[in-house]
């Protein structure tokens, strides 16, 4: 039997949920924040002391095992010691009370952190830049582009005109151009104004925002079970495909780059074949586009591979792939040097990333070559995903449309509607498993990469337990 | 005479620079970050081990007193035992080790953290929001701004109508309205989509990048020294807000609000009266706009008061008032209720914020309260400014308009072109100093909030040395 990670770390992980049932204290938390603090999205007050593994403890004394991680973003668990490790280290210190301005006067040991998060690049990449959150990663990786797109028609040395000089100062052409990043209904890309207006799954994210006038294509929409309806998906990639290429070619604004997630996740873990993201791969290289490959949420081996789209084998591999969330750093990864931009201070503002959580995205990166996590969770996802297939047909009107074979933990599902998925995701709590939700009508599995088979076969029990009741 | 906190905090914080001369290991250092990582804006490689108080290290034995402290940006000198304490703490593991997204499930700590922030909060602030950077903070404060300007003339509680939900998700309007920021021709407000549309002081910042087209006004430009030019100054007060008001009253896309910043700081130090943001913060009321006070770089005890706004004697208080920089931590202030919008997951993200630099935030604001830094930098702002204003006399040509008398340590001033202003920065390193710019032809002092009179005599002394050889 394969060595349990989890109980490695997490020698005194707890053995299951504990529900006392109890929110007191929690909501007597969250109404004191609210007076200072916008506390409408808060689900609980977490004890982060008392979490451990897979496991987060609320401050009334309920502990879930817990498949949403933080938005998908707890990485090894809570508590890991080899992450408290490096959080006690000098370096981190350092990088906590001295923070740099990392573009002009960067740490000694800044090949070091640089160099621990390229370790675990995708393939085909070897250059990073550093920036804070999944928005900000894509706003960056979009400046990138458009410099990149602009540089291929000036010629990357030639200085800047003075038409340019001046009128970029009053946000006019040519200087400031008009250019497009072209993304795809049901993306989600953050909530920033450029992020967001390539956003494109949910109204909340985006009401009375002001927004750049950028072109949407239609992404796949799969007929499940996929080898029951092989043809007409095809069908579908030629059509959604077709899309794209018409938009490049006709679209008033030009399209500097095509921005796009290997598995859309806020927008309810739509998935689409590699045969369609080759197709984009081609597009995109036919006009003159640059290809963005957004992986701030299935990055980092939740999908039984280190980044979800290298299953698609993209030749030459997309031009800018930009991280955060299960890194718990942010930026984009990227291979042609003439990405980085022709003159200093192009690319730049005062920090430049943040050395501190660029330290724990090698840390975390370190750890998972060393367990093979990624490994590990494509085979914890296929035990769980038979799992809930068997579910499913127990309970088909609660779990439809089940997606993410073989795509480790990175599962999801649909239930009849809006009112039935939030019912659902609330109700678990009350079998003892804090879970999340994606799109209107899915719930969302993301749990961290030390969820093992013990953690897989808990949660499978709580929605049978749950499920029977209804 | 007042104990020295310098000497209180550091021990063993140098006694002068040390200039080896050599930047061999420097420039090793940086040649091979280039070939993975953006090098074009670095200095040098600094030895942060090494760097104390006052003093940052290069990884070559050069020892710098630091008068621009990483973009205006290090509050309490390299390695702040204080800070250290906080890095070292048990909050601080858990923050760093389990991130949490704080607008679902914050920390049973977040109040404490939130709360540690508030206690140094602008006058008539008591709520706050958390971001990441401080162009990020700007975005964030945009977006609080429409969703306010538009729940004005919606009703808070109203929900949004059909049309609205439908159109958004196109980007268009009523769901994303065309509404606009206001803001000034040389303001810098950072580098992103919407920040950089408002950012207007070096094509640099904007080159190549798609904007939203928000118009500017201008800033007042004073003659110096302000004293003999009262009534003139008076004029171009009065000229400014004209253009602010005409600006509102006839912008085809609604003035949501201005934003501005207490002193132009990246954009060439540029002051202005108290007289003229009272103007401001009427014209607003006026016309129902609201007001963000940008106080990134201004805020922080720098100018001799906490938020250098707090001078204006603004009524009511700014709308939003901004920081990052010196807090080390990013986000917004702000006092009216319904500035949280009104229903969640408006203003909302991942991470919201990063409670690890919200913890050292705190600690920041406990050692100025503790040791009265803001005052102390306000007496070592007036014995540096009249050693300056010595310099000045005998050396007019290097140091003109100089500016921010009675302003602690935030001065500067101007040399008579860009190449000269480049080569005094420099020429400075070779007598031992690390100094900094704003405009194209100023120079800008960012000291830390322990910079003392020793370390003003030493920054002196070093301008003279230089400016002898010229």
């Amino acid at each position: 039997m394969t060595q349990s990670i989890s109980s490695l770390y997490f020698p005194n992980e707890p053995k299951q949920p504990t529900v006392v049932s109890s929110h007191a204290k929690s909501q007597a938390a969250t109404d004191a924040l609210g007076k200072v603090f916008d506390n409408r999205g808060v689900y609980f007050v977490a004890d982060y002391d008392k979490s451990n593994g897979n496991y987060i403890a609320d401050v009334d004394g309920n502990v879930y095992l817990d498949v949403y991680a933080q938005i998908a973003s707890i990485p090894l668990g809570y508590n890991n010691p080899a992450l408290i490790e490096a959080a006690k280290s000098d370096k981190m210190i350092r990088a906590l009370v001295d923070r740099p301005a990392t573009g002009n006067f960067p740490g000694a040991d800044i090949n070091e952190i640089v160099g621990d998060i390229l370790k675990v690049a995708p393939k085909g990449q070897d250059k990073v830049w550093s920036g804070l959150s999944g928005a900000d990663a894509n706003e960056l990786a979009f400046k990138a582009a458009f410099f990149r797109y602009q540089a291929k028609k000036r010629g990357y040395l030639t200085p800047f005109t003075q038409e340019e000089l001046t009128s970029v100062m009053k946000n006019e052409a040519p200087g400031s151009p008009d250019l497009a990043i072209l993304s795809f209904e049901r993306g989600f890309h953050g909530r920033l104004f450029a992020s967001g207006s390539t956003t494109c799954s949910k109204p909340i994210h985006k009401l009375d925002v002001p927004s750049f006038k950028w072109p949407k294509a239609q992404f796949p929409a799969y007929k499940y079970p996929l080898e029951k309806h092989i043809e007409e998906n095809k069908k579908e990639d030629e059509r959604c495909l077709k899309i794209v290429d018409d938009i490049i070619q006709n679209n008033q604004i030009p399209v500097a780059a095509v921005l796009v997630e290997p598995i859309q996740s806020e927008g309810g873990d739509n998935h689409a074949s590699a045969e369609f993201f080759q197709g984009l791969r081609d597009i995109t290289l036919k006009h003159g586009s640059l290809l963005i490959i957004d992986e701030v949420q299935t990055g980092v081996g939740a999908t039984g591979v280190m980044w979800a789209h290298e299953r698609f084998n993209l030749q030459p591999p997309p031009d800018l792939v930009t991280f955060s969330k299960k890194f718990q750093s942010a930026g984009y990864f990227f291979h042609d040097p003439e990405i980085i931009p022709n003159f200093a201070y192009r690319q730049f503002n005062t920090w430049c990333g943040d050395p501190a959580r660029m330290i724990i995205a090698g840390a975390i990166g370190q750890e998972i070559v060393k367990h093979d996590l990624v490994k590990r969770t494509a085979e914890v996802g296929n035990y769980l995903y038979a799992k809930l297939e068997k579910l499913a047909e127990k309970y088909p009107k609660y779990l439809q449309d089940l997606r993410g074979k073989d795509r480790g933990t990175f599962i999801a599902w649909t239930l009849e509607s809006g009112e039935a998925r939030n019912k659902f995701l609330s109700d678990m709590k009350t079998v003892g498993v804090n879970i999340g939700g994606c799109a209107e009508d899915s719930v969302r599995l993301r749990p961290t990469l030390v969820f093992e088979e013990k953690h897989a076969d808990i949660l499978v029990e709580a929605i049978d337990k749950l499920l029977s009741t209804y």
